[in-house]
């Protein structure tokens, strides 16, 4: 049975050690939801076509938040991530923005962490510059799709997409 | 109809200007869930009975985050914070973990954003420490459930609970 | 003869002690150039309107560095600032972009570091994103425009516009 | 034609992927003045001479800065700066404090946004630290001069010294 | 018998709420020893003649801690500091560096952890400037002096000095 | 005789040139100790046994300390540290928490600033959670106790424990 890696022999939370862990190339894929009213979809959609404002507000505050992980997640690793990229796609019919960030490094341990970060910190960011409009969007399905590179392998997420 | 505030004539984004709006007491509640597989659940809990770290780490990464939505969120003011408490609730027939974050604050603007970046951060952690035996742990129902003080009065979320 | 306040009797860098001082609104205003050869002033402003991501990045970043001056200059005070606006203008004739930083805050405390900062920052940003064309881009001309609230009165720059 | 390389296909502001880039030594190195009235820099220029404060307390903000330009300058990646050297010489005849940054790092992208930010930075703590007897000051020509490693060559700055 | 503050009725580690508390000037002093050998002492002091660069710069970067302590004690406050102080004597006799930190506010609450911890990193800044000559260097009595102001009064630490 | 290498041949403070040192597995291990009252060390001891809250928070504040070391002290380098593990022990015959951190990375240069730095965030932490009991906390003895890697060779404290 695997284990609880951020936990020492007492069982207390504690930094995972990567001293001796092989540097590989590491790429992370995670996606997130947010659910917006249609009307408020409609003048991010606008602004896009013209400004891009919202989304590009909401991407770079993403990417931020992705580069100072090992600051906001007590037991990560300060890394130094190579790529980080976030999309935003318009799901009209579902009436939410899905988010997809894929970040990328070099490193001794894996990215997910920069990865869902980067999603939450963007659908926060879109909530905030459009809340005075809508108070009650909603940040959901934020999960890890896809996991490359070190030890554990190849992860692809089964359920959802 | 209302506006969308972080936006200035020209459309462009922008901070909303509070230089004149008045010192209330303001309150904020959002929670949010974090989906786990039956047995991770388990192991949280027995940890929570022995030792509360999963839950003691991730609730400090939630108070520390709020305390910095000003550097995440780009178009947030800095607040000074006068209280953050998370609360984090154990449902096991819905096999997840209910996180609720309150936020208080005297000053010239709602505290939402900190009470939802809590929810989020203090989720983050969750995933981070379980992750070794549950990738597919999904953060979910981000919401903002109320919120008191200010111009815009008391708002409570109608949908949800 | 007026004193550099931030030295002791000693003659040793000190903060200021502003404990005592009132609390009024304060306004700050910078002004700076970046520039540009004339084809790259081009691309950004084709790019301004189309999409706007060059200046939507670069007023980002400006923001967000206001907010955080404690952090970066040495005996600043922490400031909660009501508004940060920074505005970007293209001189094609004199191949440069005019940035305009205002502040605002209600303290004891002047926010000119503030709006300078807000320049400088967008400034390295537009560097940032078009050294790969333009290698040679100059920042200049940083320098307060305009200064109210406090007890030093209402300054107005003489000299430059 | 060479391409503004932090945009994607569909012209987005966008992170450079550095990825498969090679570690290589970089090094650049950055000018910037800031104007100051003759009498200010007379009173520098004996400070420097008896204490040195406003030269150490404004050397060391810049180099703290440079450390910490990812934070800053959105698209910038996290670097592991290998050192930062910064240097103020005083030209009583043009009335200026010349400042040069001179950053290293072994890694897979340059250092030019660190030297162009520690001289920023520098510029802005000695305005900080005269502004009480001088509100004029002006920060000006802050430049990259040179730029070695990587496989963008050699540069150095033809107009300007 | 008084209680742990931090603490909620279930005995969790939590933010103390103090948004009803009364806003008063507050001050604190903490005092601190950083025992050095005698020759490195006496290099300090030749030092602190001619430039007072190792002053200066652990100076600046326990004022730069005292801004930051809410983002590294994690149930702290962020508060608005209206002075930081620090003030360093050397002890030739006792072979000690004698730190003392005063730290002013206008809140809430008190500003204790401010001093102590300007007082912490100015010695570690020492240590960190010195240890290439003395690896044994060691940071000792660093403690509450004073604290005035708010509900609990005046107080005056009894041992010591 | 040896040198304080953080000064540059005209004295001043200056960052050491890591770019051309060898990268090797560094460890450092700090030690500091906290006096508290006999009943604060008898609560907290309590409180350990049942959930282990005041520890778990110091802890996890010095972990995010050490991460961060390159922000506060000034000539330090960013470092990615492999492993931060903080150990407390609770001596009920001297009174005192003893606290050791123990750095390891894979680098340029040494981690006994992060270890040193570990352990004085822990101390200031415990302080923070006990002060409503407990003013007269005081930190103390807190050394370097062993480094190992880089070219300075293996150091092993000769005083203390």
């Amino acid at each position: 049975m695997s284990e609880l890696t951020h936990f020492d022999k007492s069982g207390r939370a504690s930094m995972v050690d990567i001293t001796r862990k092989e540097i590989t190339e590491r790429v992370a894929v995670a996606k997130g939801r947010v659910y917006i009213k249609p009307e408020t979809i409609k003048r991010i959609e606008e602004d896009n076509i013209k400004k891009g404002d919202v989304i590009t507000v909401a991407k770079i505050a993403g990417i931020m938040a992705a580069k100072r992980v090992d600051e906001l997640i007590p037991l990560c690793h300060k890394l130094s991530l190579t790529d980080v990229k976030i999309d935003l796609k318009i799901d009209k019919k579902g009436s939410f923005l899905e988010i997809t960030c894929t970040v990328k490094s070099t490193g001794k341990t894996g990215v997910e962490m920069e990865a869902l970060t980067g999603v939450s910190i963007t659908a926060l960011t879109i909530y905030d510059m459009c809340k005075a409009v809508d108070r009650e969007i909603m940040l959901s399905d934020i999960r890890l799709m896809e996991k490359r590179g070190g030890k554990s392998g190849h992860f692809v997420r089964k359920t959802g997409d």
